[in-house]
């Protein structure tokens, strides 16, 4: 069971990466070029250079799922958001569609399923995040939509919480989000579930379940 | 059957409601403030003010169909793109599912179907129009997507082509857009088809068959 991580050079991916190493759990980190590579092989990665705006067929074959956490980042203009938080997720579904995959994991964010409640400010990021997570929900592959919080580099607890109400905060750090994907990465039974994520009190595999 | 036009008081949904009432054809031209109300009322067409980033539902009601032309144009941010052209298409969708409507008439653009085919400064915008289509597509309701070349003011000549390799040009009239928007109401048989639409040399009724 092989996981293409898209996304891997981002602080969650490269968590991620860092922990499916460790556990011995096959992974493949796609990565835009051979500059970032090094890292990765250090920690004994796999990696595929490819690019969410260019050809990436053949990151895809041999893989049995994928892992979607790339984003354009906050220093880009909407501009970016719509190429690769839009229409790179799109791609990436239509290529895991066309190569048989078994699951997607789409990292999506906390309110993307209500983008105009959310501040002013965060509307535009999470309108393309609900249409990509629509997008997902209507292809021809079981899914999974993680939505975590406001991202925080705090260290990860691996205690969550999957509902606002349930949740002493809106945060969430990435450690925590890099270990509720190596849990979904392995819970092979959940298809077509969506889940908030979060900071909180309960382990993991109890909050995903 | 009356039609529900979003983005009335854009240059192609003046034209287009302008025609329909010349031509006896009932419609609602949903227009933002009330400034633009004196206009389609000295023209004799009914309007409803809301917005698409607002509560649009009472729009909604009493229509059978609705034409999406709205578009926050060029002259805004891909910020506008992501909320009017991607999440305020995504929203009128959703609100002609739940009041129950025949059809929706979708206005996208000319390679929205592989926006990195483009030059490069459109492709946020076609991003944009192909998640929309996509979403409308997987909607529970049936479908026309038009998709324009490049609009221009020429005068409407009424004869255009559905495909680059019949057409002289890429540009289609924004008045030969208005008057295929025009047939596409009335030809209630259409549904879930999907046409390009260039200036040519064939009367509408036949190129949208």
């Amino acid at each position: 069971m092989k996981t293409l991580v898209i996304g891997a050079n981002g602080k969650i991916g490269r968590q991620l990466c860092e922990l499916a190493a460790r556990g011995g759990i096959p992974l493949r980190a796609m990565i835009r070029d051979s500059d970032q590579q090094p890292w990765f092989h250090e920690h004994g990665i796999e990696t595929v250079i490819a690019d969410l705006e260019g050809d990436m067929r053949q990151a895809f074959y041999a893989c049995d799922q994928v892992i979607f956490t790339a984003g354009s980042g906050p220093h880009t203009g909407a501009d970016k958001t719509l190429l690769i938080d839009l229409y790179g997720a799109i791609r990436a579904v239509d290529r895991a569609v066309e190569v048989g995959l078994e699951r997607f994991i789409m990292v999506s964010a906390l309110r993307a399923s209500d983008p105009l409640a959310a501040p002013e400010k965060l509307r535009p990021y999470l309108a393309a995040k609900f249409a990509a997570d629509a997008y997902l929900r209507c292809a021809r592959i079981p899914h999974v939509i993680l939505k975590p919080g406001r991202l925080t580099d705090e260290p990860a607890t691996r205690q969550v919480a999957t509902s606002l109400s349930h949740a002493e905060t809106n945060e969430v750090s990435r450690g925590n989000v890099a270990h509720a994907l190596l849990y979904l990465a392995q819970a092979r039974m959940l298809k077509n579930r969506e889940f908030d994520l979060l900071d909180g009190q309960s382990s993991i595999a109890m909050a995903l379940l």
